[in-house]
């Protein structure tokens, strides 16, 4: 049971939007322009970028729903993902590029000044350019307020991996703006 | 030096903002509307969960200039702001309500599941209606974003406290869409 009345039976996040619409239209557009706005690295990868920060955070909602999207997204789907977001050694199963990024996001999870100049340093010589370091220094702190939005509430986390399924489904499909 | 070549020498999350207005236009409008929105927290409560949270984060920036606004806008003032973000122990620097919802907010700064019940129960005897413990939890979160955004990308942080006190000034008169 969430921390307050929210009086309504939303998943996540999604029943937090609807108490407090005032704040969901900034938060709805910030996570439309970051994951799905004009950018040189796909929606996919971003996903994945927000996914594994929620997964750090230990936010179950965040780290699911963003990981369905990041698999339906992603040419390595599910497999890939579920390699990132576990850790688990063995294979290269992202691009020098993106595991120097995900490597900038985890440092951003961890707080704003562990972010280091040989881990931007790095990204670049991998072929990040300045904006997708932004974007993905952004994209890492966005989720972690999200993430503390959704736990810090005590939010209605669903169990049934086929809500997820759902949800990101129709994420993919409308975005982040799209009918709810 | 910012991590990336940012083009304009704003300070702090100003340069950020001017760097990419496409993220620029919901974070300040999320600003405006969870530090300056109708509210039954004032203004000057709200700025001060915000630097509070900055402190903790050990986000100068934002806990200089967040603290110049909360201290403008607090009877208490700079004296009263100091106490808090200092934790200074001694007096009551503020009400038993605020008290307890800075408590949350330093949960939340923590991470999402470490806010309880127990803490949330105590701002509810205090007074706090279920719309300040939400706004609490995500002016709280939405600093853990925005402190991250500013030092993860290690953007120009002034030394001087002149500048955070004309910064302070303009968005108290201004607020965060305001001209800049």
């Amino acid at each position: 049971m969430a921390h307050i009345e929210l009086g309504n039976d939303g998943p996540g996040i999604r029943g937090l939007l609807a108490y407090r619409p005032e704040s969901a239209r900034p938060i709805t557009e910030l996570c439309e322009m970051l994951l799905r706005g004009d950018n040189t690295l796909s929606r996919g990868e971003r996903e994945l970028i927000a996914a594994y920060v929620s997964r750090l955070n230990e936010c179950d909602f965040c780290a699911n729903s963003h990981g369905v999207c990041a698999a339906l997204q992603l040419p390595g789907g599910a497999e890939q993902v579920g390699q990132v977001l576990s850790g688990a050694p063995g294979g290269e199963p992202v691009s020098g590029k993106l595991s120097a990024l995900l490597d900038i996001a985890g440092l951003v999870q961890l707080g704003g000044r562990m972010v280091t100049e040989e881990s931007v340093a790095k990204a670049r010589a991998a072929g990040a350019t300045d904006v997708e370091i932004h974007d993905t220094v952004l994209i890492a702190a966005a989720f972690c307020m999200l993430n503390r939005y959704v736990d810090g509430l005590a939010a209605p986390t669903p169990g049934d991996p086929a809500q997820y399924a759902a949800m990101g489904d129709r994420l993919v499909r409308e975005g982040y703006l799209g009918p709810r």
